[in-house]
C-alpha cells in the first residue's frame, strides 16, 4: 500500500508509513478505544490551556471551541464503541504524547510556544491519520465516521498555529515548528508495537 | 430584602443571605467575570472526573455532557464580559471551593460519592444563585440571561446527584449528602467580603 498520493500536511515532516495503517485497519476496536481517550485528552489540553492563561483572550476563546468539538467528537467515538459493544477501559498511551510534552521548555514566553506548537502537531497528526482511516478503513460507515471528523480536526491545527502566531513573531514560531516537526516525526519513525491513534 | 418567598434548593440546608445578593447585585462586573471562572472550573471538575474513572461507562458519558454545557455557559458568560468592555483576568477565588474539596476522602469508593456530592451541592448552590440574580438583578437584559441558565444548572446538580445513587446504596448518599450539606451552609454563614458567586 502506498500513501505518497495522499495530501501531505504542509505542517508535518513526514507522512506516515503505510505499517501504521495496515496495523490501526487490522485492529479498529482498540483504534477506536484508544480514539475515544485520544479525544478526551485533547479536550484536556486545550482546558488545561485556558487554566494556565486566563487572561489571553483569543487563546481562552478559541480553545473553548476547540474543547467543546473535541468532547463532540469523544461522545460520537463512545456511540461507535456502544455500537460495537466494546466497554470503555483505559488503555496504556503509546510513547508519542509523553515525548513530545518532553520538549515544551520551562519558562515563559516558550512554554506557551511550545504548548501551542506540540497541540498543533498532534492536531495536524491527528488529522493525517483519521484521513487514513476514512481512506482506507474497510467498513464504509466508521470510514464516513472518520472522514466526518477530519475537517475539524484541519482547523484545530489550524488554531494552535494561528494562536502561536498571533503571540510571538512569525519566524521564531517557524524556527521552533520546524524542530518540533522534527522531532514529532523521529519519534513516530519506529512503530510501536500496540495499535493507537500516535503508533 | 426577603428571600424566604424564593423556591428553596432541597438539597441546601440553608438558602442564601440577603447580604449575598446585595453584594452581588451592587457588583454586577465582577460578578460576571468570576461567573466565567466558575463556569471554566466546573468544566474542569467534569473533566478531571471522566479522566480519574474512564471505564465508569454512566459517569463519562453523563459528564461529557456537563462539561459540554458549562463550556457553553463559559462563552456565553465572556461574550457578556466583551460587551461590557470587562477584560478577561484571574480573579482570587472565595474559600469556598477549597473548603468543600478538602472534605473529599481520599481512598476510593469514598472519593467517587465525595466528589459526586461536592460537586452536587456546588452546583445546587450556583442554581440557586444564579436564579436569585435571575429574579434581582436590575438589568433586565443581564437578569433574562441568568434565567436562561438556571434550567442546566438544576439538571447538573441533579446528575450528579443521580450519578453517585448508581454507584453507591441510597442511603449512604443520604446519609453523606446530609453531613456535606451541613458543611456547604456553613461554609457560607459568613459572607465573604469580595463579591463572588460562592461569597
Amino acid at each position: 500500500m502506498s500513501l505518497s498520493a495522499l495530501t501531505k500536511i504542509n505542517i508535518l515532516k513526514q507522512p506516515t508509513q503505510s505499517a501504521w495503517i495496515e496495523q490501526a485497519i487490522a485492529n479498529l476496536d482498540i483504534i477506536l478505544l484508544d480514539h475515544s481517550h485520544c479525544e478526551r485528552k485533547a479536550a484536556g489540553v486545550a482546558l488545561n490551556l485556558m487554566f494556565r492563561y486566563p487572561s489571553y483572550a483569543p487563546l481562552v476563546r478559541k480553545l473553548t471551541a476547540i474543547a467543546q468539538e473535541e468532547l463532540d467528537h469523544f461522545e460520537q467515538v463512545n456511540q461507535w464503541l456502544d455500537r460495537r459493544g466494546i466497554p470503555l477501559a483505559p488503555l496504556a498511551s503509546p510513547p508519542y504524547g509523553a515525548r513530545l510534552k518532553a520538549q515544551i521548555r520551562r519558562d515563559e514566553p516558550q512554554r506557551l510556544l511550545d504548548s501551542l506548537l506540540v497541540s498543533a502537531l498532534i492536531e495536524a497528526r491527528s488529522h493525517e491519520r483519521l484521513g487514513l482511516l476514512g481512506e482506507y478503513c474497510p467498513e464504509p460507515e466508521l470510514a464516513k465516521f472518520y472522514r466526518s471528523l477530519t475537517a475539524s480536526e484541519a482547523r484545530h491545527y489550524g488554531t494552535y498555529w494561528i494562536l502561536a502566531d498571533s503571540y510571538f513573531e512569525r519566524e521564531l514560531v517557524r524556527q521552533r515548528l520546524d524542530e518540533l516537526a522534527a522531532i514529532e516525526s523521529q519519534i513516530l519513525s519506529s512503530l510501536y508495537p500496540e495499535p493507537r491513534i500516535h503508533s
